[in-house]
């Protein structure tokens, strides 16, 4: 991993985000993501994300980092080394006993796994054919789940937390549809809601 | 790979199975699946398996069974392999040219896949905390697929292709729960009902 420009990375927050309600703390070094949570006014539901680089050298630091945040990210190989544990909902419970009341296990292709002391949700991923880069992927899933659950106004409804499952996997698959932004500088909220119509019909269980 | 007593295995079929309806050409050489196939009497609905040994070694026999089955069942890298196309949907399509009206694409903890010209299916697996051996957990999806499918007396029906995916994949789950035959030979009917249950509740989609 190269770190390039992030490696003296110490960001500046302006003022007026200071009060910004929901707050996403996006994968960089956990002692940066600690030290712009600390600088917040009270968010009312944070996030974050992280890599194997910060759980293989920054383990205390993340692991101070996630009694702290309500929602939690990582890969499906993220979840293996945090924990030591293969199998995969295993591994989500010893996370949750970490900090987080939420946690989702992304996996790629192979769709997202949505945990709490709760629930367990499972989401096969939007079957696409055209998959261009995967770069960004996990963080258009954490956007389109954040602006799903705060336009909810439910953070902890089982119904909000799903449908944000699902829009995040949706703006995923919109992303890697293309290099860079190119895709999702474009794509409408009809083509969205069209999308999650797709979605049900592809993923669709009869009784 | 060891073949060990599949070497020289030549299938004796009794006469009271010649004119069984539904017939499941497990994992064998294709040349042997040909054989039992060119024996029975007009089955009604046939499937198959195969694996990576003969998709490199006996290609030709391999393509000339999938001219002759209804429903193939393989793996993801199996797919890949055959087709050398890495996106499993566009792998799926190129499969389907070759024959089978029906495909099914196993992805073990992750789920499956189910093709025909008309469907696409994606589903998770059930998620299990407790797996103990996977050994044959693709033929025991093969059996509860083939069972509920044949069951509905309805093979291409949207609905009962759905519902079989999702008993074959229970199946598969109760398999991998001990060792052998062990869970398998316990299940009760009322135990994969259950399980079918707690299946949609992890999967379900809210609207």
């Amino acid at each position: 991993t190269e770190l390039n420009v992030f490696q003296n990375f110490d960001p500046k927050i302006p003022v007026s985000y200071l009060n910004t309600p929901h707050l996403f703390l996006a994968n960089i070094d956990p002692d940066l993501q600690l030290r712009v949570l600390e600088k917040m006014k009270k968010p009312k539901l944070v996030g974050c994300d992280t890599m194997n680089l910060w759980i293989n050298t920054k383990r205390a630091s993340l692991e101070k980092l996630l009694k702290k945040v309500d929602i939690f990210f990582l890969n499906e190989g993220e979840a293996r080394l945090l924990t030591g544990e293969k199998n995969l909902i295993k591994a989500g419970k010893m996370i949750l006993n970490m900090g987080p009341r939420g946690l989702i296990i992304k996996k790629g292709e192979h769709g997202a796994i949505l945990m709490t002391s709760k629930t367990l949700f499972v989401s096969p991923a939007f079957p696409l054919e055209k998959v261009v880069d995967p770069t960004g992927a996990g963080d258009c899933f954490a956007g389109g789940f954040f602006s799903s659950l705060v336009k909810s106004g439910k953070y902890w409804d089982e119904k909000s937390l799903r449908q944000s499952v699902i829009y995040g996997t949706l703006m995923a698959s919109f992303n890697v549809e293309s290099f860079s932004l190119d895709r999702l500088k474009k794509v409408s909220m009809k083509e969205i809601q069209a999308r999650f119509k797709k979605f049900q019909l592809h993923t669709h269980v009869p009784v």
